[in-house]
C-alpha cells in the first residue's frame, strides 16, 4: 500500500510545509508509504488551458492499477468516519491511492472523470494551500480511525 | 467592530500558531480590531464537568451587547460566500462578534444556547486546533469577500 500526494504548484507558505511535514512523519510512522510530489503550475494562456496542461501532468502520473481521489468543491461532502470507512478499504485493496489537489483553478475534468472518488472537505472554500494541509491531516485521521489508535487532539 | 476569538486551551503547535498569527496580521492590516483570548482547559473530574466549567469561564467575557458565534459540529455548514454574508451583516451591525470554540469535548450546551450562530465549518472532524486555523482564515476571507477584494491563493 502506498500514498501519492499530487499537488499542482509549490506550497509556498511556511506553516503549511510544516504542518504537511508533520501529518507526513506521522504517516511514515506508521508504516505508511508515503509520498509528495508538486506539480509545476501551468503558466497556460488562459485558466482553462493551464488547467488542461496541468490535468495532462496529472494523469501521466496516473497508473492503471492506481485508485485516484480527486479533490473538488462539488465532491462527497464526507464526515471523518464515513471517510476512513472508505479509505479503508482502499487501503487494504492494496491499490496505490493517489489524491490530486489542484492549482487556484481546480481540476481539469478528464482529471475528474478518471477518478474513483470526489471528495469535497468542506462547502467552504479553502486556499489550494490549506486544503492540502486538511487533507494530510484528515488521511492521517483515517488511519487512525481504521487502526482504532486514539487520536491525540 | 471588534473581533475576539475565544479558544479553550492553548494552542500548542508551532505551525497552528503561526497560521493564526498570519491571519491575524492580516485582519490588522485590514483594520479590524481583534483579540485572541486563549482560555484555560478545565481540569475538571469528568468531561461533562469539564465542559461545563469552560462554558462559565466563556459567558463570563461575552457581554449582552455582543453576538456571539459558537463552533460546533451540527451547526449551520455553511459555504464561504454564504458565511462572508452573514458575517458582513454582522460586522457592520457594529456589534462585537466573539466566535467560541471549544477544547478536545467541545462547547457546553448554555454557550450554544446564548450562541446567535451555531456554525460548522465541516462534516469532518478537525482537531481544536485546525478548528481555529481554519476558522481564523475563513473570517478573513469572507472580510475580503465582502469588501470586494481579491484573495490571493
Amino acid at each position: 500500500m502506498g500514498l501519492v500526494f499530487l499537488f499542482v504548484g509549490k506550497t509556498k507558505e511556511g506553516f503549511i510545509k510544516e504542518g504537511i511535514g508533520k501529518y507526513l512523519d506521522l504517516l511514515r510512522k506508521n508504516k505508511i508509504e508515503v509520498e509528495v510530489r508538486e506539480l509545476k503550475g501551468s503558466a497556460g494562456t488562459s485558466p482553462q488551458k493551464a488547467v488542461e496542461d496541468e490535468g495532462e501532468a496529472i494523469l501521466e502520473r496516473v497508473l492503471p492499477s492506481d485508485f485516484l481521489v480527486a479533490l473538488d468543491e462539488r465532491g462527497m461532502l464526507a464526515g471523518s468516519v464515513e471517510l476512513a470507512g472508505q479509505l479503508g478499504a482502499l487501503f487494504d485493496s492494496g491499490r496505490r491511492v493517489i489524491f490530486a489537489v489542484g492549482g487556484p483553478f481546480g481540476l481539469a475534468e478528464k482529471v475528474k472523470a478518471r477518478s474513483g472518488l470526489l471528495l469535497s472537505l468542506s462547502r467552504l472554500t479553502f486556499t489550494h494551500e490549506m486544503a492540502r494541509l486538511i487533507l494530510l491531516e484528515q488521511v492521517y485521521r483515517s488511519i487512525t480511525i481504521t487502526r482504532g489508535r486514539t487520536y491525540h487532539y
